[in-house]
């Protein structure tokens, strides 16, 4: 299998190797031979070659059989013209990873890290499938002195396709889908609604679909996160909900993601660069190791390595093995070895 | 002073009569005279005028010192081409209405309430200021069979003023202001930042700044509720962060809001018109108290009479004298009754 490693900007390298260590020890244990090529994208990419996704980064991309990413991004880069995140733009357009896969749970073990009371939190269990090439993020944007405009655009197909794998995923869950969109003011979100109702209507009747307002939904995270299996929104809504929905089980450093097109998917932690951090091997490579699991999982076909992988991550969290975002006193790289010893048990 | 009320739908009249109610109290102890006109808006007004925002209506707003309004929409009308919601947009445009105010707070009395953690949530003090008559909202939009686009447009004034009204308010309660933005993507949140900067070097220098991306802000609002004193954004984003704040207290029955222009203020609670309780005298009436203790001192300039109600609301609610969303018994009527009655003791 060859893996294109995009280690970027802050703790990315760190959890990147940590992602490394992990699909190293699943192919020794279960012989497979994974190729490792590192690829520069980001903040780091601007510096060494003034382009945050260059060609050689698409070229290897788009030949992988899947992509690991780090994080991109931070204060350096923030006031420059070319910023690090148009390098996870550029990769999401290119690779047409157009659903955004992020699994969200809190155990009732692990409920106390929650800054929600206990019992709210307690056994949530949810998929944010966000839509990731579309919408305000890749509109027409333009600009006078005085004034900026943004479109948001979607298609029918583009609405389609990513409902699908809400639909898909969702049987393969609790069978509950909740679609959430703006409809009651933007013409985007009632094309949304209305083709979510007729693929449901066509394709996908067993299923139980819900719509709720973006606005409601942010409150629903909050206030009845237990109620929801599968949560699919358009790219703008699923940025926000998903960050939302992250915070519940009480670190960021626990989840992974998914992002997903027509061929091979691109896996990364959904925290950020996190500069304050970097270099200190603090960092909790759980989130990351989590996107390893997905990536085995739908990209490589391997699900019982993916099932060990998962297990590991587990006995190591079950056995207080944390770092300090959790509580505990481990460095990163202690956590990692932890895992990979697990693995190998 | 002459007051529009817009009852509105489902439990909109109850909630709008608890304001008249509190209004004319007020008006006996202190010696004003109030001026009623009900006015349709919404779902009803589509029933009665197929119109969600009759031309009278409009012409009664504007001539108003101030507006009341209860709550619109409801499933009845969700499939019209017509909708209860159109009334409200229009009213906030036609009245110029571009700084939504949303105060939100969680005195430790009450942490206990909240879906969040005591430690977390208690003491927390908030005031959202969002952008109410631009961007996604009232852009253009177009449609067809396949393909729908919204714009979202911002100019620098419209930026400026709702900025202005976010500083001034800082300087009033706790001088920071955190302005909310998606500006690592969009080009609308590029411009909102920059404007923001600009006017808070020139004019706005002494109240602390900080700029937040809105994914991060809805972690941040379940996290650490505590560090935010004013918050601005623009009218998508502050529709959805207001949203999740308000669910903070425990519940939205709390929450009163104000949304102020040039000229004159239509006030009404955050809730909506909950159709599953209205007419049954359930519906909590603090949240449209505290939106007339809003309307008294912004658009009256009766700062006296605002603290009095504002009090009266505290001291019933210290009683325990609550209704159901709060864990209490009494109808919505009877806790109006027991605030009118705090006014005159
Ligand atoms: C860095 C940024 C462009 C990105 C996004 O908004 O999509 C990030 O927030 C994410 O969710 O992956
Ligand atoms: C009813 C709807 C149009 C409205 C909005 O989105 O502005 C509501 O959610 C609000 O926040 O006042």
């Amino acid at each position: 299998f060859n893996i294109v490693v995009l280690p970027g900007d802050g703790i990315g390298p760190e959890v990147a190797a940590a992602g490394v260590s992990a699909l190293k020890a699943i192919g020794e244990v279960y012989g497979h031979t994974f190729n490792f090529e590192e690829k520069l994208i980001g903040g780091i990419a601007i510096d060494e070659r003034n382009d945050p996704y260059p060609a050689d980064t698409d070229a290897a991309c788009l030949a992988a059989d899947a992509v690991l990413l780090g994080a991109v991004g931070g204060p350096k880069w923030d006031l420059q013209p070319k910023r690090p995140e148009q390098g996870l733009l550029a990769v999401r357009k290119s690779m047409g990873l157009f659903a955004n896969l992020r699994p969200m749970d809190v155990p009732a073990s692990q409920a106390f890290r929650s800054p929600l009371k206990e019992e709210i939190v307690s056994g949530a269990d949810m998929l944010i499938v966000r839509e990731l090439t579309g919408g305000l993020y890749f509109g027409k944007q333009t600009r006078t002195d005085d004034r900026a405009v943004d479109e948001c655009v979607y298609t029918v197909e583009e609405i389609e396709r990513v409902a699908r794998v809400a639909f898909e995923a969702a049987r393969k869950r609790r069978n509950k889908v909740t679609s959430v969109d703006k409809a009651n003011v933007i013409e985007t979100s009632r094309l949304w609604r209305e083709t979510v109702i007729k693929l449901h209507k066509a394709e996908y009747s067993d299923v139980e679909l819900e719509h709720a307002l973006v606005d409601s939904m942010a409150m629903h995270l909050v206030t009845r996160p237990k109620s929801f299996d599968v949560i699919v929104t358009e790219n703008m809504f699923g940025d926000i909900l998903s960050d939302l929905a992250s915070v519940l089980p009480g670190s960021i450093g626990l989840l992974g993601s998914a992002s997903l097109g027509s061929g091979k998917g691109l896996y990364e932690p959904i925290h950020g660069s996190a500069p304050d951090i970097a270099g200190k091997d603090l960092a909790n490579p759980i989130g990351t190791l989590k996107s390893v699991a997905m990536m085995l999982r739908f990209s490589l076909n391997l699900s019982a390595e993916a099932d060990a992988l998962d297990a590991a991550i587990e006995a190591v969290i079950k056995a207080g093995q944390l770092t300090r975002d959790l509580g505990g006193t481990l460095a990163g790289s202690e956590v990692t070895k932890a895992i990979v010893a697990q693995i190998h048990a």
